[in-house]
């Protein structure tokens, strides 16, 4: 079967370039929810673990991850595992967990295209000639989702959210508010981590 | 100054519910672009260090500083500081670094509003009635900016993001591809992070 999900206009703009991770990431949003039979999520109910990590590409997947499933950064309902894998877990306390991965074919086939030819040079997406960014993204949403992801459900897997204060107190050397978790105490006194000069 | 800086319908659309804090940190996203004198970020260059955490309310000023500034998480242009407070600072290799935080004058007279009260009754933003949603979104896009925000250049602040590469190997156990930079050894082998059953 091949659902192409083709991301809103909306979501490039959030994004800021085209580039083909952003709708993979978004597709394999969509196909994820609808493995686990939820909507997009309004408020605090779906969590997306991605085993992505820092200093390597195609990171932009969790930016379409985050428009298709509406577990965002700012939720506190996306955190990456560290990795540096091109996959991710959707958990839903009442549904379950399902993890999507690219599939290594996948990848050495997309790999060919011109576009990583660019970015590999170090130009950034925005930069590279539309036709060579559009001729990927094209060819993607084409291809099969068999031929892209491998899918296992996961029915071992555990989460607990930290459980959350509105508490807050005034640190007594900024004065600013700090919620409850993270105030520390120094010379008796209140302080946030950086006034405090502890590490965490 | 008033600068309302009301964001688009899909930024609501994005964030999933509507709700204070998206359009705060929204303002405060285009304030900062403002200061430091940059456009919304296309691709890799601009830097957000929000000093929220988990475990408490008012995250989702990170959904509106995503949307405002393009510096999102999937980028790997956002991180999270974990000092539990209300503020971040946006970094531009070029322009340098500015610090924003939210006055608590500012939250102590927000948080007087009804919206608060069913969240701490642990109502969901989406289940809250609009009429008081849109009562405290109003109110907030009507005080002046320095009412609510503490603005403090930071010359001396530094970031280097890590080094990138788009080298990767297959797992030996489990054939995803996996990024140099997180490819672990064991039995003389290549493997990703969770086939090693080590912890990192």
């Amino acid at each position: 079967m091949t659902t192409q999900h083709i991301p809103p206009e909306w979501a490039f703009e959030f994004h800021g370039h085209r580039c083909p991770f952003m709708p993979i990431g978004y597709r394999m949003g969509k196909l994820a929810l609808a493995h686990l039979g939820v909507e997009r999520e309004k408020d605090h109910g779906l969590f997306v673990f991605p085993e992505l990590g820092e200093g390597h590409p195609q990171t932009c997947m969790m930016d379409g991850m985050q428009v298709a499933t509406g577990a965002t950064y700012g939720k506190v309902l996306m955190a990456k595992t560290f990795y540096g894998k091109l996959a991710a877990t959707f958990y839903h306390p009442k549904k379950g967990a399902v993890r999507f991965a690219l599939k290594a074919e996948f990848i050495d086939a997309m790999g060919k295209f011109e576009f990583f030819a660019y970015r590999k040079r170090g130009v950034e997406p925005s930069e590279i000639p539309s036709a060579v960014t559009e001729e990927v993204i094209q060819w993607m949403f084409d291809q099969p989702d068999e031929f892209m992801f491998k899918i296992e459900p996961k029915p071992d897997f555990k989460f607990t959210p930290v459980k959350g204060s509105f508490n807050k107190t005034k640190c007594s050397v900024c004065g600013e508010y700090v919620f409850d978790r993270y105030v520390r105490t120094k010379d008796g006194q209140p302080m946030c981590i950086p006034c405090s000069g502890y590490d965490r």
